[in-house]
């Protein structure tokens, strides 16, 4: 696995820098307090794989142009925006190991940076001058906010289907992605047929990324995370492995794990037999099941491309989705 | 007073109707959460005054369509998102005499709203197909974010300069009201003139109403305002009344003042003493002759359109926005 990422990173280090140079000149003219608040979230160790998808997706279409590190930035904003008002929502410490924006300021300070980089998102998306990426990123930021009120509006919910997970993730973080791959082809006046594969690129390393995203919290020893172990089931939040687990168990394990979830805090002791249950019920493999599914769909929309290094690299990305430990 | 306000409504009541309706049809196809938290804070007894403007600057530059109302919304919307933060940003409790949507609900609840209002607004911009109408909504959003920022890190600031202050509402209320008018003239595709001279009128009646909506915390019983007596004042914000007196107070008064402020908290005697002050050193009326300022150049921005019953109205409204009580 150490491989896979150091190929990825090998092969797009001229994109990150140029990816890093655009994050810095976007912010440079603001006010002082929004720079330091922007940057604390913006600098904090990210991946840069929202801008990174938009790069290659606008080379593997032959984009020719000089603004690709320009726009991209505007995913990495969306994204920052995203984390900077949920971290608020759920209360979160931590954020990549660093205390929370509205922790290290105040909960006021967080929300109007998190506006503050949705609006300068969405001037660089307008500088586009392409109606078709703006009506895109409207959209995202439409549907990732309702699915956020969704997601909320159902915390602790113990009867929460697969099918409206699956609708929660797909908003809240595969609507992004996609995102960024379409936007990647639009700006390289590629054909339909290239913008919406790359969509549905995206969408499918979307659905795996979260889904992976969710498995983590019961397969590593998430302070590596940056994050308390069990975050998510802490706040009410029903992800994959849970779900299907409540579906199968027998009676008494859901008994079990509902009085777990209502409770609202565990033992270590108790969340390590939950992570028990949810290996021996199927919830993990299941879930991982469904993730490799959609990796395999994503590398699958790929082959309209001819192999090049640019399809090779977000071949690579897909295969990361499932291995990637943090 | 009174035959001002309601000759403003009898001439826009069918523009009125078309945006309640609109208003209602953005909302209808969402999640039930949203729409009543955005409910709640839309059908509070707002004025409209925003997609008025829009509406109205349209018909100036003689629009034909069928989308004014329609695209009208995106400023109600915006306006609605930014009193949601506001609420929470500040911690205001009452907002048009109800609980704020964060009391009623909570703060998230009250943030994510925002964003989905903000997001919507963005896509109903992007459905207008012009890049300028994107442009100025994007700019917007920027400015207002960056200003309430500004304003919030300037809390309890005491050397807050008038040019500050005014540089703070310019970007917190004149951006939208100028957007609103700019807007009218762009779906008209109007001459560059008339979208100038129209954003020029919406920019000095957003000064104008800012000033005004800054006295009322001074000079009426601000109950009838729904929020409380003096609440500027307790959250920190300076505004000119303030601004202006303790400039041209005297140390005593100056000092008095001070301590008012770092105290953030009054007894309804010192509120008065306050008020006596504010008059006798010149705050009020210095203010008040500031925003009349800006109702003449807004009256003056119209002049290059002919004389018609639409001109006449953003007249009655320029006036209107120093007279108004609430």
């Amino acid at each position: 696995m150490k491989d896979l990422k150091q190929r990825i990173i090998a092969a797009v280090t001229d994109d990150l820098e140029a990816v890093e140079t655009a994050l810095g000149d976007n912010l440079t003219p603001h006010f002082e307090l929004v720079r330091q608040v922007a940057g604390h979230i913006l600098y904090a160790g990210g991946k840069r794989l929202r801008p990174l998808l938009m790069m290659l997706s606008a080379r593997i279409c032959g984009y020719q142009g000089d603004h690709a590190a320009k726009y991209a930035v505007i995913f990495e904003y969306l994204h920052a925006a995203t984390l900077l008002h949920d971290d608020v929502v759920d209360g979160g410490e931590l954020r990549r190991g660093a205390p929370a924006a509205h922790k290290q300021w105040d909960s006021p300070t967080a929300v109007l940076t998190g506006d503050f980089l949705l609006a300068r998102a969405l001037s660089l998306a307008a500088h586009t001058g392409l109606p078709a990426v703006i009506e895109t990123i409207a959209a995202i930021t439409e549907q990732m906010s309702q699915a956020e009120i969704e997601q909320l509006a159902r915390k602790g919910d113990l009867k929460l289907t697969e099918a409206a997970y699956l609708d929660v993730i797909r908003c809240k973080t595969a609507v992004l992605f996609q995102g960024a791959c379409r936007v990647g082809g639009l700006i390289s006046a590629s054909s339909q047929q290239q913008v919406k594969t790359l969509g549905d690129y995206g969408h499918h390393l979307g659905m795996a990324f979260q889904m992976a995203d969710d498995l983590l919290d019961y397969t590593v020893d998430t302070s590596a995370l940056g994050k308390k172990v069990g975050a998510d089931l802490r706040e009410g939040k029903l992800t994959l492995p849970v779900i299907f687990t409540l579906q199968q168990a027998g009676v008494q394990e859901q008994e079990w794990i509902t009085e777990l979830i209502q409770a609202g805090d565990f033992t270590p002791a108790q969340f390590e037999r939950l992570i028990d249950l949810l290996r021996e019920v199927g919830g993990i493999s299941y879930t991982r099941r469904c993730a490799a599914g959609h990796v395999q769909q994503a590398k699958a929309a790929l082959e309209i491309f001819p192999v090049c290094p640019e399809r090779a690299i977000l071949e690579d990305i897909a295969d990361y989705a499932l291995v990637r430990k943090a």
